[in-house]
């Protein structure tokens, strides 16, 4: 977002060198120069466009673009192009390269606020109305812009980087090159109350969230710290806006959550898991690694490692797709099976008046 | 909001006045002077008041406001009139005229910071803490609340209000005559990772935002920028609190989303649609023109113009109702559909005990 | 939040002197110096841990805790207890006691904005880049934490906290010891739209929010205003994060509304009621006092007071529980129904070409 990307920022690469980059094999003249990426429906002279899937094959027909980045199975194009395994992950780098700007520092804005204390590293662009409370640390080449809040004792590690009006509460970590989108708080209060006689007490909140390395956590969301403890986001977890995490909360390794999602208290999430848009979690449960969740699900109960559920409350997905299906039906059930009834009760009145006179007294 | 409303500012205007400004038919008095308005159950000496729908006919009973706006179709009744086809919006359109107060532009607060080159247009409010990036371009009358971050080159039309804490990201575009709640994020990045081998890659996101004109969004919601092109909220839309849309979405003019509803990426939502709340939209596909999604309902395909759907997944409105209601009936359903098997095999049996005597071997 | 809890704050109290502030009975060695809390895993030595449920007992086995907050009815435990009937409500009040700082006042830092006839309290602490309007009351002892916004003739009661980034907007008020955490609107405009030919024009909404005394409110919600009175939320109301409250809702005392719930407009929800995750509830209709809403509900109807409902639409929870099991079964109900039919045609071909010759004409 700090790149403009669609408009020219003067960066040049040829066919080939971007092939070098990404591992692709080159078919066609590589010395064509690139100055810029583009949809294949939008790109034009002088740039770059990538197909994801060949499935969309036809989306090839028309476009004008220089250069293609393909499924290394494409057959021959009429176009330099750049072949990978993996045209997703490619056009993911190349973008980066065209996006990329050089990196320069704003240093710490007079009209920033920095509490005595707070240790600030080199090379960071703090903005205007940034706060920065007692004994904060922030690393080498942190991005804080304007209405960030950084509480005490706080930590934010090197090169990450919080958009506008992001709050990390007192005491909680945010580790390296970490994005998080603007309005996020991190380190709010878990939902923690004891009812006593006539009213609730408030369960003081005293842990903390932790979070790792490489993660991006998007715009407006809420991670509560711990009531005691942590609440844990482990490295490379991708949120999506919008998402609830609970006290106590561990997110496993490379977890995606897709906007809207919502984990209740102390549920651990594993490793490389995918929760679709507006799932619920419960509290107190265990997700496995590498498990799949439907958008809109509700998971009451643990799911084993590798499963794929969907509904509410969750089940196997393709026993969900199966009765998903049959519930539009059910008016129509009802009915077939009142119908049979009858004919049923026809039946046995036939038989019955022959065979068991006696039901007939 | 600007109107403090219910406290007289001072505004009033006969009843003839008022009839003319909504296009009404007087009855009764038209020279009786009304200073305010209120619901028919507040009202009081002074105001004026509204019934919307015949069916609440009874709320008129016991009102003390001194003048009425009231369906045409109404029978007569002894306080002065206003009849008119569409009370609502006759009752929008007084209200806007006794809240509205006159525009007194605060100009640049010396507390804001604005970027060089960023151009500020005549009779413009920016607050203390406002926040205004190189190259931005505000209109004329525009708003702008303690707490708004305006990006680089971002441009918010004339008249425009940003409540406080919203963030309008680099390059990002709001019409005219819009209306942004408080701590809303437009133009957060698009949720896009590759996977590749044992880590994701971010997808840098360098499309932007567009928002028309005469569009209001609500509070704390979270619009993705386009990973390239543009996210597009057409004229006339207007999205409740806490909504989140994805990268690359197109809402239609005069789409209505109510609050929570999460729509994914690259969606197409056409004209006159209406959301209800916490509705989920997969990415992807098309919604037609004026289709009605019911509340929690999960689209995961794409509807022709004018459906109504409901249900997760959601289908024809009017299956779903009559589904729906069965649904709490399935434990009786599984129970007298057992019940009737056994019936049925006791049948057979009596029957094959004579019909078909080979079964029995 | 305040307090670091987890590190020590130098506070220090013997069991006895615990158990005398929770109101329960001490076995065993009453004089052990405790000087912190931490759950039975992390509890080390001079700490004190909590069993909220015998259920758990297998948990005191390794415990290494200087002292055990236990139920009434624990068999006995080499340990020093503190014995009561409500264990969890004990756990918050010792947290409370190890977690409270002394309040220091910071008094209005300079880089705050305080508007002209804006009334301030004692003993406040109001941050840098706070904003306070015009005519606004703040009570004493007040904490606004920096990005805090509040409106013109807004009022905030004495000792309520409001975390970073908080919009009061206009008029609204928040009762004495409320607590509102980073980045929630209160007041932002309700959703209301008329429908005027080609287009809606909008309602003003020029109510309020009125919030009662000892409310806490999550993080990064919504709370909107209403169109004409007031949105009120009653005394001891605790919500969690992401919540949205729509124009005229009324929510009653001690009324608890976890993460991501949505309220739509009008609607009254009764006192000591509990919503749980992800709930939506329709607009114009009434929630009796103590229901309680399974997390995903969707509730469109009255709810008569004490009922428990789950289900979209909501439905009492024992029936849901029971038709929840016999969903994923739908699609072998549906073929077995059809087998059944097939059987029963079978039946009637053989007693109909005996009983009802006619029918085979």
């Amino acid at each position: 977002m700090n790149a403009p990307g669609q408009k020219s920022i003067g960066k040049r690469a040829s066919v080939a060198e971007l092939a070098a980059r990404v591992g692709g094999l080159v078919e066609g003249d590589g010395t064509v120069e690139i100055m810029g990426m583009a949809s294949l429906e939008d790109a034009g002279d002088g740039q770059i466009s990538f197909l994801a899937d060949l499935k969309q094959i036809s989306r090839l027909e028309r476009t004008r673009a220089s250069a293609l980045i393909v499924p290394s199975a494409l057959p021959s194009f009429p176009k330099p192009l750049i072949r990978t395994p993996n045209p997703y992950a490619a056009y993911a780098k190349v973008q980066t390269f065209f996006a990329e700007k050089e990196f320069e520092p704003l240093g710490v804005d007079p009209r920033a606020y920095v509490a005595p204390g707070a240790q600030i590293g080199r090379d960071v662009s703090i903005y205007p109305f940034v706060y920065i409370g007692k004994e904060a640390r922030i690393g080498d080449r942190v991005v804080l812009f304007p209405g960030v809040y950084v509480g005490e004792e706080a930590q934010i590690g090197e090169g990450t980087i919080l958009y506008p009006n992001v709050a990390v509460m007192d005491r909680c970590r945010i580790g390296k090159r970490g994005i998080v989108h603007g309005g996020t708080v991190i380190g709010s209060d878990g939902f923690g109350f004891a009812p006593d006689k006539d009213r609730y007490i408030k369960i003081p909140q005293v842990g903390i969230v932790e979070i790792e390395d490489d993660v991006e956590i998007g715009a407006n969301c809420a991670i509560d710290r711990a009531a005691m403890g942590r609440t844990w986001i482990r490295k490379g977890v991708k949120t999506d806006n919008l998402v609830q995490i609970g006290h106590n909360v561990v997110v496993g390794e490379n977890t995606v959550l897709v906007a809207q999602v919502g984990i209740a208290g102390s549920t651990e999430i594993g490793n490389w898991v995918a929760l679709g848009g507006q799932v619920g979690v419960a509290g107190h449960i265990k997700i496995g690694d590498r498990v799949r969740v439907g958008g809109q699900a509700g998971v009451a109960q643990d799911v084993k490692p590798g499963e794929v559920v969907s509904g509410c409350p969750a089940f196997p997905h393709r026993e969900w797709l199966r009765a998903q299906v049959v519930f539009p039906k059910l008016p129509e059930i009802k009915k077939n099976l009142s119908a049979l009834e009858k004919r049923v009760e026809e039946l046995e009145k036939i038989l019955g008046s022959r065979e068991n006179p006696k039901d007939e007294r």
